[in-house]
């Protein structure tokens, strides 16, 4: 029993049904899973991502979900849906100031410094894999993300989580270093792993990924 | 004469010297640009870039400036620096609610939509323009930064800035876009340019970039 309420005052938006290779990997489990661990109810509405309707693009430059709504507040970006979410409850955030000012780094950290490499890692194997400069740009992209992924790994090998306790930068990390599940470059970070693993364990994130599947099992092959 | 005061209780921190093409874009630009619409006074810690210091490794996982220190509170990449600015001050985000989330929302647009293409951008132009996978993904990354560009420039077009008044979303975005500048993909996107230079024209920004310029001139190729 998660914390999806048609009668709640929060509204989240998602698509209604994705082509598999993007179930449970679609951005508004971000949010969904910060309402799970705050305790906050929220309402699901669902576009279709083959035809994106005219309140999805009147809501979000790019049309993308999620759009998080509140009365007469509209956030789009799943970074500042979670900030936003983090703001109603100390079980994403906390208040005092130097813990709360890390959290946010680590929060930018994710969505500016880790998200972007992982972003061309997956069209560099999924979307363009097939391109000749993909298969060119394969190695010099592998040692980046290592790189990146370096620092992470030694402080996830000494802390369970990025902060002191398990926050929203917690919900944006693992969800952005899932997308390298079973890759070679995940592999050779076994922290990491872990802390996927320690992630995708937690109850709300376990909620947030069956409602958002329950939602493309209501609609096979986008159909009514 | 700007807020720089080395008695300041905020501390911002930036490199002494870099290579003349990054001169003028490192990030500390943006909070120093904060600063200065705000008022808010800081001193600068300058670290040598081809040697980083131990603080700066210590304060930041991947040893990057800006870090922006305040009493016990520490905050890294450039994003989280901004919310922290905005906090302190209504000339950087609205206090109303929905203005607040509007202007979050831009603020991850900036740093998760726009700025990763961007990266990309600079890599496959200046630091891996003779490879050959960079030349063969230019087209396929020209056209994706057009789409990503062109409903920002549909909305520059109809207002000044990306929300109701300037705030540090635009702080962000300026500074994002202006890696573009003189590229043809920018010069089709004239509301952009003209956006771009609204930005640069501001107070604030030439007594940022003055400031971040003077220190390098102090440190000609970065000698004592």
């Amino acid at each position: 029993m998660g914390m999806i309420d048609p009668e709640a005052d929060i509204e989240i938006s998602g698509y209604r049904w994705v082509p598999e290779f993007a179930q449970g990997f679609v951005r508004d489990l971000r949010p969904r899973w910060a309402c799970e661990e705050a305790g906050i109810a929220y309402r699901e509405r669902l576009a279709d991502v083959a035809h994106k309707p005219d309140w999805l693009r009147q809501a979000q430059p790019w049309a993308q979900v999620p759009i998080l709504r509140d009365g007469a507040v509209t956030v789009f970006e799943s970074g500042a849906t979670l900030l936003y979410l983090a703001e109603k409850s100390e079980a994403l955030m906390p208040r005092e100031p130097s813990a709360r000012g890390e959290v946010i780094s680590w929060v930018f950290a994710v969505f500016n410094t880790i998200e972007p490499p992982i972003f061309e890692h997956d069209n560099v194997n999924l979307f363009a894999s097939e391109e000749q400069w993909a298969v060119l740009r394969r190695p010099s992209l592998t040692d980046f993300l290592h790189q990146r992924l370096a620092p992470l790994e030694a402080r996830l090998s000494e802390q369970e989580w990025l902060t002191c306790s398990f926050t929203v930068a917690d919900i944006a990390m693992v969800t952005a270093l899932r997308a390298l599940s079973g890759t070679s470059i995940l592999a050779a970070h076994p922290a990491l792993e872990a802390y996927i693993g320690r992630g995708e364990a937690r109850p709300g994130f376990v909620q947030a990924m069956a409602d958002q599947m329950a939602a493309f099992a209501r609609h096979p092959n986008n159909q009514n």
